[in-house]
C-alpha cells in the first residue's frame, strides 16, 4: 500500500465499499459524538469523512490532533445508512473507518479558520496566505485562474498563435507608468527596467517575421494600488499579428474571448458575436463613456437645439457659449419623491455640477423647475428625442462638450442602480473604436497625442498632411465588458516617415522620436510588416469571471496596498555589500534620517 | 480581396493554378535574368517564387525593392514545368505571376543577411536581432522552444497538474547564488529580490494544498554568464507534488520528459522508462561525476587494492596514506602510439595532478613503468577487475577519494573522446539519488550540509539523532541528460523541528534557520503535507534539442556576454528624479568618479 494514499479525499463512492483504503490530508472539521469522533479528511479534491469509536486506540491520536493537521488514514470503506447520507458530498454515500492514523504534520492554533465562511482580516489573511489558500473561495478562485489561463493559451494555439517568452530585464518602455527599475551590477550607474509591457518586443517579433505572437505575460508598474490593480506585477494575454486589418484583430480574438467567458460563464450569457463595433463618438454620446457598459439599457440623447434660444435661461445661454445639453432618460421615474431628485441634485454638485435639471414627464403633464419655463414644444421635442412615455423621466447635463458627456455617462450609471434596470447575468462585450488620433489641450492650446502615439492614423500620411488633426482618427480600439475595459489596442504605426509627421504635429522633433523609441524605429527601417494587436487583462477577466470586485482574490500570493508581502516579509532590507556590487547606496527620507539619528 | 493575403507564402499548390491570389511577406532573394525577375517572397510559414517580366509596370517596383523590404503581390498563380519544378520548396510546383505589386516597408542596407547562412559577428546579431531572428536556423530555434515549452504544458496538465504563477516581485531567497534587487519606492530602503526560483513559493503551494503545481517560471541569478548559462533571465519547469515518495516524482515526471524528448528527438533515439536510478556513491566510483554522460560506455572501477603495499612505491605509498586508486579503460587503445600516452600524461599535470600512469596490455604482455614495476598477478587483477582484454589500455589516477573520483571522471571523458567511442544520436537519461545530506569540510573540521538543506534525511529524525551524520543520505535527486543537469530536486524537509535538528548538525542554531527561512518554517507549524519536485531547466533542453552549444542560440532576445542588450540599450540611465523617487544614490567605482572629475 502506499505510504500517503491510494485514493484521494474527493474519489471515494459506493463501489469502493468493503475496500482497504489509505487517505491523506488535512483535517477539516472534527465532531465529538461522544462514542465516536468523526474527522472530515480534506485535501485538493474533496472531503472524505473519516469516523472512529471510542474503543479504537486510534480514537486518542485523532482527538489529540487540531484542524488543519496534516494526517494519514488507512480503513475500510463503509456505506453510510439511511439520513447520514449526504447527498451535498460527492463521497456523501460512504465514509471510511479508522484502522489506522499516522501525523504526518501537527498545526498549532490557528491565526484564521479555513472551514466555514468567517472572513479575517486582510493582514492576517496575506500573512498567513498559505492557510487563507485552503479557504474554498479562495482555492476556487486560482483554479479558475488557472483555467482561464490554459483555456486561453489553448484557443490562441489553435487560432496559429506561438507563444514566446519575451525579456523580464529590459529598458524602460514608452508605456508612461512609472518603472520598477534594477541595478545592472556588472554595467555602473545603469538599470534594467521591468517592463510595463512587452509592447516593444512584440512589435519586433512582428518585424522578425513570427506572424502572431502571444504570451501570457507579466507586467510590471510601480503604480499605487486600487481595487483593480495590484501593486507590482500583473498579468496581461499580450499578442499581435502581422498583416492585418483592424477587423481581422476583432475576428481572430473574438472566439478567444467569447469561448473563454462562456466556458467559464457559470450559468450567465455572453454576448454573442460578432461583438458591437461602437464608434468612439458615439460611446461618449450615447453612453458618455468611451467604455459603455451595455447592461445598462439607457442612452443618452443630445438635446442641445432643445434649448438653443430658449425660456430656460440657464441652459439658453449655457448653449449660446457653446454649451451642449445631455439628456439621460429616468424611465417610470416621474413618480419618484421630490428627495430622490433632490439627492441626484446634491450628488450632481459634489461632483462639481451646477446640479442635475430634469423634467418628470406626468400623467398630468410635465413637471419640475425647467418644464415650467421651457416651451411646450420644446419639452415635446425632448419626450421624443428620447423616446419617453408619460411616467417617465428625464435628467439634463449642461457643459462643455466633453465635460457634459462624461458627467452624462455618471448620471446614466447613477440613475440605472438607483432604477435597478441594469441587466443580470449576462457578460456584455463591445469595440468601441475609432478613437481621435490627437485632442486639444486646452489650457496650453497644443495639439496631444489622445492615447497612443504608436497607433496607425487612418488615412495614413494623407490624412497627417492634408486634415485638421483634431478630425483624425486613428486605428486604436478598446475591449469592454460590462463597461470594464480590458484592453487597448491597435493597428501599429509601422513607418518611420508617418512616425516622424505624426510625432511632428504632436510637437515632438524627430530626435525625440529617435531618443525615446530608437530601437523599434530603428527595426521599422529594415521591412516591417502592417501588425496590430491588444493584450486583455488576465485578471480582470479572472475577477469578472469570479465575480470578485477585488483583484486580491484572483492572485495567488498578492501584495498588500503598501506593496509588501507580508508573508515573505518582502521588500526587505539588504547588506551593504549588496548594494556596493551595485553601485548604489540609499538615500533615505530626511525625517528617516532623523529618526535614527 | 484582403488588403494583405489572400493565402500565406507556404500555402500555394498546384491546386491553386489559375487562381488570383495576394501574398505579402519579405523580399528574401530576387534573381534578375534579364527579361525576368524572380522575387522569392517569404514569411513566417514558407517561400514562394514570383515571377514578372520586363513588359510589365511592376518590373520596375520589384527592380527597386532591396532584399527584405516588405511588399504585397497580388497575382496568378501558374504551373511551372519541367526542370523549373522545385522539390526542395513546399510551393516549388507553382510561382506567382506578378500583377501588381504594393511596398509595404522598404528595407535599407542590411548590416547582417538574412538568405542564406553567413554568420555575422555576435555583437552585430544582437544588436539587429529582429534582422537576425529572420534566419532560417535561428527562427526555428525558437518555434521549437515555443513548442517545447507547449508540450511540456500539455503533459503536466495531463498529468494533473495545475499550473500557477508566482510572485516575481518578492524576497531574497536561498538559493544561494546573488539576487537581482529592485528599490521599493514605497517603501525606503528596502528591496525587491527578483526570485531565483520559486522555491518557497512552490513549497508554500503544497501547505496550500494544491496537490500538483508547474511553472513554466523564469528565473533570475545575477551571475556571470557562460555558454550554457545567459546573464539574468532562464526558464524552469518547476513543479512540486504532494503525498509522494521520490518514487512517484520520478515516475510523474519520467514520461513528461520522455515524451518530450521522443516528439522532438529529430531521428535520435531516447532511453527508455524507467530510466537508471545510480546511487551517487555507485555515480562517482563508476563515473566520476554525479551526472554522468551514459553515452560515454567507459566504466571506471576501484583498483587500490592492487597497489597496496605493491612495488609501484608511489601509488603504495599513496594508498598508504589514504589514497585511492582508480582506473580507467581505454579499449584498443594498447597500440597507441607513446605520443598520446604522453599528451595525456601533460594534459593531467595541466589539471594538477601528479601526472596520468597507466599500463598497455599488449599482445606480448603488458607494457609501460607502471607494469614494469607492479607484481604480475596485481596486473593480472587490475585486468580482470576492468574486463580488459589483450589490445587495451588502462589509466590509473591515485588520490584521495573525491579527487580521485573527480580526475577519474575528467579522464574517462578525455578518453572516450580520443578513442571516439561516444554513442551517437541518443539521448541518455538517469537519475542520481541518495545524495549525502552532509560533507566535511576538510579545511574547517566541520560538517557542512552537501546541496540541498532542506531535503528531507532518509531515516528521518531517527538518522539525524543516532547516525555519523558523514553517512546520511537525503532523499534528493539529480535529473540527468547526456551529462548535463536538467534539474536537481529532492523530496522536502516538511517538519520543523527535523529542520532544526538537520541544521544544528551543520553548525547553525534555531535562530539562523528563523531568521533566513522564517515564511517556510513558519508555514510548516500550520498543518504541510509531505512533499516533493524538481525544475528541469528549459534553456538546457532546448539547447540538447536543438543541438546547440550556446544558450543564446535558444532564446528569443538575449543579452550579450556583459549582460547588455544592445537592441533595447538595456541596463541605460535613469534620471535624477527616479533614483530620488527610489530613494537611492549612485556610488560609482573610483575610477569612474575621477574620469569625470
Amino acid at each position: 500500500m502506499h505510504a500517503y494514499r491510494t485514493h484521494t479525499c474527493g474519489e471515494l463512492r459506493k463501489e469502493h465499499v468493503g475496500q482497504q483504503v489509505r487517505l491523506s490530508g488535512w483535517v477539516h472539521r472534527k465532531r465529538d459524538h461522544g462514542n465516536l469522533l468523526f474527522v472530515d479528511l480534506r485535501d485538493h479534491y474533496g472531503l472524505t469523512q473519516c469516523v472512529t469509536d471510542v474503543s479504537s486506540d486510534q480514537f486518542k491520536i485523532l482527538e489529540g490532533v487540531r484542524v488543519e493537521s496534516v494526517i494519514t488514514i488507512t480503513g475500510e470503506v463503509v456505506a453510510r445508512t439511511g439520513d447520514t447520507v449526504n447527498p451535498n458530498l460527492p463521497s456523501g454515500e460512504i465514509e471510511l473507518r479508522v484502522r489506522d492514523v499516522t501525523v504526518q504534520s501537527r498545526a498549532d492554533v490557528l491565526p484564521l479558520q479555513v472551514a466555514g465562511v468567517q472572513d479575517a482580516g486582510e493582514d492576517t489573511r496575506l500573512r498567513y496566505r498559505f492557510l487563507d489558500l485552503r479557504r474554498d473561495k479562495v482555492h476556487s478562485n486560482m483554479i479558475l485562474r488557472s483555467q482561464v489561463i490554459s483555456t486561453l493559451r489553448k484557443r490562441m494555439l489553435d487560432q496559429g498563435f506561438t507563444e514566446f517568452q519575451t525579456p523580464i530585464l529590459t529598458a524602460s518602455s514608452p508605456e508612461g507608468a512609472r518603472d520598477f527599475l534594477v541595478p545592472s551590477r556588472l554595467n555602473p550607474g545603469t538599470f534594467y527596467a521591468l517592463p510595463q509591457a512587452p509592447q516593444q518586443f512584440k512589435q519586433l517579433l512582428m518585424v522578425a517575421g513570427f506572424d502572431r505572437y502571444f504570451q501570457i505575460a507579466p507586467c510590471f508598474r510601480d503604480e499605487d494600488s486600487r481595487a483593480d490593480r495590484s501593486p507590482g506585477e500583473f498579468y496581461q494575454l499580450d499578442f499581435e499579428m502581422s498583416f492585418v486589418t483592424q477587423e481581422d484583430v476583432f475576428q481572430t480574438i473574438e472566439p478567444v474571448l467569447h469561448g473563454l467567458f462562456t466556458d467559464f460563464a457559470n450559468g450567465k450569457a455572453v454576448s454573442p458575436m460578432p461583438f458591437v463595433r461602437i464608434p468612439y463618438d458615439e460611446s461618449m454620446l450615447k453612453y458618455g463613456s468611451d467604455k459603455p457598459d451595455l447592461r445598462n439599457p439607457l442612452i443618452i440623447a443630445d438635446v442641445t437645439e432643445a434649448f438653443r434660444a430658449s425660456g430656460f435661461g440657464i441652459f439658453a445661454r449655457g448653449v449660446e457659449a457653446g454649451s451642449v445639453v445631455r439628456a439621460i432618460p429616468a424611465p417610470g421615474a416621474a413618480g419618484r419623491p421630490r428627495g430622490w431628485y433632490d439627492k441626484l441634485n446634491e450628488w450632481a454638485r459634489e461632483e462639481g455640477q451646477g446640479g442635475l435639471g430634469y423634467i418628470q414627464f406626468a400623467e398630468d403633464g410635465p413637471k419640475g423647475p425647467i418644464a415650467k419655463n421651457l416651451e411646450a414644444d420644446r419639452v415635446q421635442a425632448i419626450k421624443d428625442a428620447c423616446g419617453l412615455k408619460d411616467g417617465d423621466s428625464v435628467m439634463f447635463v449642461c457643459d462643455k462638450e466633453l465635460k457634459a458627456a462624461k458627467f452624462a455617462g455618471k448620471v446614466r450609471e447613477r440613475v440605472c442602480d438607483d432604477l435597478d434596470l441594469r441587466e443580470k447575468d449576462i457578460f456584455k462585450f463591445c469595440w468601441t473604436v475609432d478613437f481621435p488620433m490627437y485632442e486639444l489641450n486646452e489650457d496650453t492650446g497644443q495639439v496631444e497625442f489622445s492615447h497612443n502615439p504608436f497607433s496607425m492614423p487612418q488615412g495614413g500620411m494623407d490624412a497627417l498632411l492634408n486634415q485638421d488633426p483634431l478630425t483624425i482618427k486613428a486605428y486604436q480600439y478598446d475591449i469592454v465588458c460590462n463597461g470594464i475595459e480590458l484592453s487597448s489596442g491597435a493597428i501599429r504605426n509601422h513607418l518611420p516617415e508617418i512616425m516622424y509627421k505624426a510625432f511632428e504635429i504632436a510637437g515632438y522633433g524627430p530626435e525625440v522620436v529617435e531618443e525615446k523609441f530608437g530601437g523599434m524605429l530603428n527595426a521599422f527601417k529594415f521591412g516591417a510588416p502592417p501588425h496590430g494587436g491588444a493584450a486583455p487583462g488576465i485578471d480582470r477577466m479572472v475577477m469578472l469571471l469570479a465575480d470578485e470586485p477585488n483583484i486580491r482574490e484572483v492572485i495567488l500570493f498578492p501584495m498588500n496596498g503598501q506593496a509588501q508581502d507580508l508573508m515573505m516579509g518582502a521588500p526587505g532590507h539588504v547588506t551593504d555589500r549588496q548594494l556596493k556590487e551595485l553601485h548604489i547606496k540609499l538615500d533615505l527620507p530626511k525625517k528617516v534620517e532623523v529618526s535614527k539619528g
